[in-house]
């Protein structure tokens, strides 16, 4: 049996603490937050869970074994580091930290304490980004040619993070599964339009050693909500809407066709699509779910988690050149090539 | 009677042919076209019009009036300038011209010749851009925020240029119209998939004095067709899907809420969508006939036209500066301050 | 302080419970299921409430004041039967009852003890059918013309009910509440594609004394979700799809045109939306929130609510109808000209 | 080489004439219609190509082989019973004819003077519809449960023939090719919401000798328009959308789950799709050429069409008997169970 404690229980933390209480093997000893009327719904919800407005009761309790954390990213950094001191293994939400020197430490830390380090990317454990791995993993699309997406909708502006370090983490965070190539510079342009707030609008080019492009489109003003990904290969193309309610992942068996000849132009322009598509059946499992497990089993066998620590120190590297180069309107800012 | 010559019957020609043949006041006197098949199917549907393979037949015919060009953009500016020459009224396909200093020579060409010179926007002439146009301009959207638009479809690569003069001078060409600002500096990223070949995928950032910013998306490449652009103002926001059967111009009473409460921001996860949403009703006249008598009209009554020489300029100059941006990676172009 | 008792913890029970738990002015005392381990998810949840396998238990209760019934439609009338003779007020869910004659007894039971009955005729108060109420009564829609709803799915087959009485009562309360008129026939034809079970595919024509004409298409075997409803009036025509995310309620400002005249015939294909299209904003607060909310008023306030015993005994009286016509293949069944 | 008539150059004979200029091994003649401006039309787009405002000079004409017949419903079965009197091959219109007994008379005439006679059910000749009969054919989708199809917009009424004969046609010509079955009884509701004119809304059910039920919508008041149709198969099920522009047919593998358990009713609503789904490429041949190519193949080896006299008799059957229905309210009337 593992015993978690969950530090915040605003937006995120009720869907953690109700997946780790629905968990074989896990048991929610205590949560924390700064307001005392979530703690009151904690209270209502689960009579049994400890409550309290201070996080280090959690950090120190001798029951505990593991600590998530769902509070503002500001906070990550410190909440993990006392909780790998005292011993905890940690699970925090996306991004990992506001920096990457702090990931850096926090690897370092779970190390030295071999304790398991994973961080929230939700989306890698959804059905949909899973099957995206698996055809992309078993070769099916061929060489990557580009990662495309597209993840707007009219959100509360944040006063803390700019869209990249909000709706971007998503997106690099399923590139960063689902190829198998780490980007080597970037290049991102954006805007705020309200004084004094970051930038609310944001366009993300990710280059590669290979003849990979990736690009991410990030909005909190849209009218309307978008979450479209385009995979393109080489023999085949995935369309991934993640707001379908049926048909969320499409591959095409659609090919580039070299050809000079301006009568076949005309053809193309009638039937632009070449082959079959197919939509595989998908797992419905809520990704929480399964990501939940495979913390609590890392813990049992002590293996390292899919979005360990490592994941999530490349995921803010990216994210820091990105703001750098966005004050630079585009300006390129390399990648270190490797992951120490 | 403005009586027209065609030259080029490819894709676009026999467009332009049949609506130059179907507007009153106008007769179409010849084409020319180097392939004789294209000859014989011009002769068997218009018997009455003159072929030729040699388009100097067209530029010198005394009974011409008005030469449309519809060839290869490498070949507009020579076309173009002969026909001025021979004091004829020119509509070039676009882009204009393969350069900037190309377009600024017809430009100087025609007020020299007294004739009119129009770029074949032709998006600037369909009923959802002009209600578009006609919405900014009532200052129904408040202040412009953005423009952001993706065109991509699995389409034939072209080998004389790359994506962005292909795709992407049709949202320039929009953009232009709609919001009364020039784009100050680009930044562009992209890439070519297949050796020796121009960018099929490319991505455009535009910067503007105001706090405007504009994004163009543009790929060959992709499995599916969209043509989705949203064009977001401090009052109202636009989507314009040209794929749309009937409601292609969507306009949203959307506005920022700027709000530090975490509560609410759980309200708008539900709910994200502020206000109502209106279909205009919109023109369906074909944007060719619009355009082709619009055309007629500048020649008749000795005006300009609203896709003149400097809107065709100011595009390929936009082209010209992403064309450097993109094979600096996102390196930053500044556009010249203003349209002399 | 209203206190509540609930019969039945399956799929809707659920629901139920969370929203009496949530409204102010209420308290949910007990919960009563066949089903050992529904009760131990009641008690997990609500270590507070009361749990009981024997129904009997809540109806005799002292400390309840009123009763929600969630269980088979089967059992509809004994349960609301004991339980208003017991003196509680009673929330039934949809269908009333399985038969008319059952659901005047209740109605007349209810008004002898002064015990408010309310059917749980769900949709009746979302926010879209709401909004289309209130454009149907201000008489937006000039005269209403028909009521064509589509509701297929594929869904698990009942063995106790057919698809008209498990799909088909949704569109008969909603048409009831908003159309403000009471049908005169119907004329039903199905199917069952199983041996033995009830069927599974079924269409329904609703005639009235006004010309108007309703349709329902329900089907347990459709490969995809469909729940699209069109309300077409003599000026303005609803398109209502509850699965769409954002705009839900789309009102068309089409009209009749009656024109012999070929050319337009011609034209009519081209731009065939006529008018403006309108989607208004609307209230998204969860539907059996507002309904619990209204069943505690009427409680306190002694009145009637919008879905009360006569309503579930209009649509109960058409379910009995449609069913004797899809017997009959089609053949036309008179209902009676008033509800008494 | 077969030369051609063609009566009628309102909406669908230009269409007829296109396709037969351009089919190789045909030559049109001559081009019949009563109002000069259409004649007008003819001579400026095909001047070679004779005119006359008199039918009979293409029926009697010496240099003509086969007669196309492109005019109002009411005057097909005199029309092509002139030109088959006078030794044409004849192409109707759908439906073929205004009752039963002129399909009949023209079918036994076609067959004494050993001439095709064809009609053009225009949608047999679609990719889709013929990539549906294969999937039909080649048992893919096992045995057919429903064919189930709605088709609304709105569309200009229509003074001589009710909504059945204009918007039915389409799908019971689709029904007769794709399934091999024929039904035995109709029931059929609708109404005219103009006096004295057709009925501009109706609903007809299908019944047939196997556990097989078809339906179908139609609608002339449709603020938007729909063409969609389900089939549905205990192995598969085909959602056949016409308004798509690339994935026109979808092949689900969606099977039926006879499951009393109520907890997997819970997990159906999450995951409600059983199986992959799959789009197949369609052949993009606009189906008016596929059919003039085939009526052309079917003169020259004396062959008898896919959609001969036969097919366009029962059509016509069902039409009549669906119209008696209608009168009667649903009330069931059966059809001839066979073809003589």
């Amino acid at each position: 049996m593992i015993r978690v404690g969950v530090i915040g229980y605003g937006y995120w933390g009720p869907n953690l603490v109700r997946n780790f209480v629905e968990a074989p093997g896990a048991h929610v000893v205590g949560v924390s937050d700064l307001r005392n009327e979530r703690l009151n719904l904690v209270r209502s919800r689960y009579p049994a869970v400890e409550t309290t407005s201070d996080y280090r009761d959690l950090v120190r309790h001798p029951d505990i074994d593991a600590i998530a954390i769902a509070t503002p990213v500001s906070s990550h950094f410190e909440l993990a580091l006392q909780a790998l001191e005292a011993g905890k293994h940690v699970l925090v939400e996306k991004p990992l930290t506001a920096s990457a020197e702090q990931a850096e430490r926090l690897i370092d830390l779970a190390e030295r304490q071999q304790r398991v380090l994973m961080v929230d990317h939700t989306f890698v454990y959804t059905g949909a980004v899973r099957k995206i791995h698996q055809l992309v993993s078993s070769d099916e699309l061929g060489q990557i040619y580009y990662y495309d997406s597209v993840r707007v909708n009219l959100g509360l502006f944040q006063n803390d993070v700019n869209v990249l370090w909000d709706l971007g983490v998503h997106d690099l965070s399923i590139l960063d599964y689902v190829v198998n190539q780490h980007p080597r510079a970037v290049s991102a342009t954006g805007m705020s339009h309200v004084d004094g707030q970051p930038e609310n609008i944001a366009y993300l080019t990710l280059f590669f050693d290979e003849c990979i492009i990736g690009h991410i489109h990030m909005n909190w003003l849209s009218p309307v909500k978008v979450r479209r990904t385009l995979i393109g290969g080489s023999h085949k193309m995935i369309v991934y809407d993640d707001l379908e309610n049926s048909e969320k992942v499409r591959v095409y068996d659609s090919g580039i066709t070299v050809n000079n000849n301006a009568d076949s132009l005309y053809q193309m322009l009638i039937g632009y699509r070449m082959g079959d598509m197919w939509a595989p059946r998908l797992d419905v499992t809520e990704a929480l779910q399964t990501e939940v497990r495979h913390f609590l089993d890392c813990i049992e066998h002590n293996q390292s988690p899919i979005t360990d620590g490592h994941a999530g120190l490349r995921i803010v590297r990216i994210l820091e050149a990105a703001t750098r180069s966005l004050a630079g309107r585009g300006q390129l800012v390399e990648l270190p090539s490797s992951d120490p």
